[in-house]
């Protein structure tokens, strides 16, 4: 499916009042090969986006419907932002000619087994679990751009695995003892009102959440296991911090025997020498969220540690971008045929 | 000076290692018709940009000079970002091909004698304060339009003159009893180290300060006793907000009589009915900084009071953008015969 | 009924498990007169106060039950922290031999028709409403003393009351045309879940709310109009700040003929010169939230405006000291014969 | 040196306009059996505390003094808060009558060359280093009663010590491979004016810094080695939230051969089992700052890691207190024959 001249791609967006769901409606604002076409959100259907989202007031867009009222015949794509495990019957019914970015945990992990043991039930579209393609951009190009549904990466997972992937491909980095110590804004939790998120339990204060217990770790381990090709288990504990946007994920890994944090250091430099989003910053330089707010990049930062043979890697990413919303444009961008940063262009919001 | 094809504008930045210098790279990172050719720092020069502000590392700009290194031969156009009093005389060197947007406030105040009053100083370049044009875009396009000098308008006069100067040219709002409640985030504060900008001094409180005597009070004054055509004088009160950006501007004042709160909002929906950046927001609507954060968007609310013969008014803002860069931009755009709009597309950053 | 010897005060707490509940437990873990004996939290009942308050583990208290569980016999005063609406009806089935303190709404409003419009219901115990004695410790401190119903005063109707009541009884302000513009942490806003006060939804902006219709502006004009002995009415408009604690009101006053702002000062100085919590800062000061957080201060700050016969007044609280249980504990010492001060003596915490 | 009867403890604080000596005055107003007599600040040396520190302006204390000014006849006890560096000739030259609170780094390295190798300087009085008393008050407590001069913790090293020096002295985890990655609020790096610590710079993200070069780091490993018996050395990375207090650590452990989780709570609930500050929370909870805000708390948290043979463990002090100030004056109460918790019974504030 090209963007033929002035067609452009028709979109739909399941989800749409979520976080997630007007993140990817501010960047298609200024996509100039897609169009959004219809917009669903159970529980606000009947709504103008403006209602829900009023900095969108600003944007052309359709009124909000319930995913039943979608017309799949008007388009040509859908980005699905609907909770995990509600997802996988509603990608199950959509007909074949769509191409689908999912937005939720549903396709993400390979292994329906271990999807059974994490989220407590049985998958129930097992077959397209095992033709989705996980969309982490920079390592499985080819494979999304071929992909008709692709299962966009988990907000956690994303910069660590692009940290650590290339280091586990390369041999330098043991895949036995990789701590993954994160640390998010509230966004990544959501919009349903839950007191856990409100602003008198989140600001002035830090606490670890879902300790040793996260379903991200799976998908972690997963993708770092393909890279080592060997089965990697890792350590990881999210934390809640009180700002809206942003991930920093502080790493620890062991060295392989022979390999230095420069060693390191070279490898992702050369990985991401020419990709638009993933930079390696300068050594000596500790990568921070606000510096990638609102903006589709990862930023990689690498550190000797003072023991020997270990070294520690910070990856900062925009949750609701690279995290979320900006990767899934990115691969549908891949899967449709056009140029990959279309739409993703936006330099960070700083202050 | 139009932008002859391929031929773009180029501009050189007076103080951009500041926050409205970055906010002004941030933009003309995305504007077709402009090059960032030169840019100073004096404290900073020979930085490479990525140094003093890592989020735009991934722009192509150059390194940072001293003011007196910048080759005006080179340049069409200057942004100058240079603290009060310091800009007049950078300014009356300049050579007379330049544009030149200036966004301190040396020449917002027309009459050297209250620039004198408030700022504690005679003015250094009267004739130029006499040739400078107030740049509140929607209200001046014209005589902004022929400038050569424009006075970018202070950051809390912005909303409160957008939403009051059409009311009072309609005769709608009295004159005599306005009071304007304003509340900031930290940005407008500037970079430059001081106890009272911390985070651990502006975190969780809020307070007032320059209580009756901020001197962009001179400066609402003036553009609202041109619009009365008679002398206004306003309360105004500035807070600082533990946020990074946005300004919120509570309006309080008198209808004049036979006036509603209807009126004024009719008044005001019609005069910015064709305006991409002002917009009036519906009836009950109260409108939020975080919903034009990171955009050049201004939104108007307008309530009735509970007390007959009053209303209320609301501006939205964000200080860096409407409030300063974004508006230093689209005047630039008018006075290099640009679309007003370029490089200010972006739709706002929520959350 | 005195505090004899080794007798404690028994005191119960309804609704001990929002944030005005818990901000009274902290203060009674350290109230040498009073015992918290029973506590009732009606979603919550069954869980040990650690369980809800993780904060308050520390603190020797019984479990949580259900309202219905209170044996009133075992108990000599009640703190009544239930929603408005259903707090009257709770509080006329009360034994008479309890003092109380209600810190909803139900008994602010002295007229029950006043009541009804701006609650939306006729008040189910009027009888009460006519007992219970408005609990602005500093203004009614004899009737409070004498009373065994205390309806506990609004957070944002305290700060001004302070400032304002004295000037309007002593004719040194025009009652005509008052406004205050108040702002406001997110605890004010409880904690149950809502998507407004969501992290993501308060933190990086501000905005108003209840504009001209918040139910905070019958209780203040009541309060005034007695100051007054005429009838005033305010215009009011609270705004949430991403903060936990604390109320700034901004008051913008006209002066009384004669009258200057030294005149205001003089007068607030005078009356509140033994006062152990409300204290006029010096000239030029403006007071600001975090001066106060986490203690029973008010903070008054007094401004000549530069327009000639106006003034500008600010006032700080913590909104669930001062504004909430911090009074509710003042005006309980005062009803049981204990010294005012006790469980209150505590230093603002800053930063 | 007993409190005998009316006489109180005179006591004076050398550094009393930064956070730290704030934060003892806060704490030292409601301490029954010391009194503040004498505070030094050498750049506000003439003003009133009230002026440095609006929030303590209800508080009866002296005028702030050069450091030259003290009469030290007059004092019984003195809290050091000046800069490290500076901070040991001062302590040289006090008479020896003064029982000494540093809180500084300048006497918490017991080898003098490691002292050099971090802080880039000869000690200046390695005496002095050697007669220190580490003041981990709950690990040292016998050594500090008896000490003159104390050398108070630092605020990251306080919470991990806590939580590991019983388990590496009972030898249940591995000293080889600590992680400790500690996340902390603004006040613990001070009041003077950086940018790095702007509210603009530090709002909405959050970094690390000092990534294995921290100088805390040397102060982990010699308690941590006199734990072991042997020598540790900790990978330590701090990192700055959005918060004004508070410090979380998340510590990384191999557990040794045979021990588990449970192993480890047990040793720590045991160890702790009396201690009115050290707290273990219950199995499957997280520790959250919040919930120590402003109190001398430290909460531990003990979790199995999902690999075999690890834990995780977590730790929340406010810095100001645990931190800082409030150990300082646990210790100091224990050096003066006090009972150790006077003036820090206040519970946390939350929200």
């Amino acid at each position: 499916m090209k963007n033929n001249g002035a067609n452009k791609i028709r979109i739909g967006i399941h989800g749409a009042s979520g976080y997630t769901g007007s993140e990817l409606l501010r960047l298609l604002a200024r996509h100039g090969g897609m169009e959004v076409t219809m917009l669903s959100a159970e529980r606000r259907a009947g709504l103008r986006l403006a209602e829900v989202f009023p900095h969108l007031a600003a944007m052309n867009a359709p009124d909000l419907v319930s995913i039943d009222a979608f017309d799949y015949d008007a388009l040509d794509a859908v980005f699905c932002c609907l909770p995990h495990g509600t997802t996988q019957e509603v990608i199950a019914g959509l007909p074949a000619h769509l191409k689908v970015v999912d937005l939720s945990a549903d396709f993400r992990l390979a292994d329906p087994s271990v999807y059974a043991e994490w989220y407590g039930q049985e998958h129930r579209a097992v077959d397209l679990q095992r033709e989705a393609v996980y969309g982490l951009t920079e390592l499985h190009r080819t494979a999304i751009a071929a992909a008709r549904l692709v299962a966009n990466p988990g907000c956690y997972p994303t910069g660590p695995q692009l940290a650590l992937v290339p280091l586990l491909e390369n041999g330098q980095v043991e895949g036995e003892d990789i701590i993954i110590d994160a640390k998010s804004g509230t966004s990544g939790a959501g919009r349903e009102p839950k007191q856990g998120t409100l602003f008198s339990e989140v600001g002035e204060g830090v606490h670890a959440y879902g300790v040793a217990a996260h379903r991200h770790s799976p998908e972690i381990d997963q993708i770092l296991s393909q890279a080592a090709s060997t089965p990697v288990s890792v350590t990881f504990t999210p934390h809640l911090i009180p700002m809206n946007r942003g991930i920093l994920a502080t790493i620890y890994v062991h060295l392989a025997k022979g390999a230095s944090a420069t060693d390191l250091r070279a490898t992702l430099t050369k990985r991401y020498y020419d990709e638009p989003f993933v930079h390696v910053v300068s050594e000596g330089v500790s990568p921070e969220t606000r510096q990638v707010r609102g903006s589709n990049h990862c930023l990689i930062g690498v550190f000797a540690d003072r023991r020997p043979g270990r070294a520690i890697l910070l990856t900062a990413i925009d949750n609701l971008l690279k995290g979320a919303s900006g990767q899934a444009l990115q691969n549908m961008n891949l899967m449709c045929g056009l140029t990959e940063t279309t739409g993703l262009e936006q330099l960070p919001l700083f202050p």
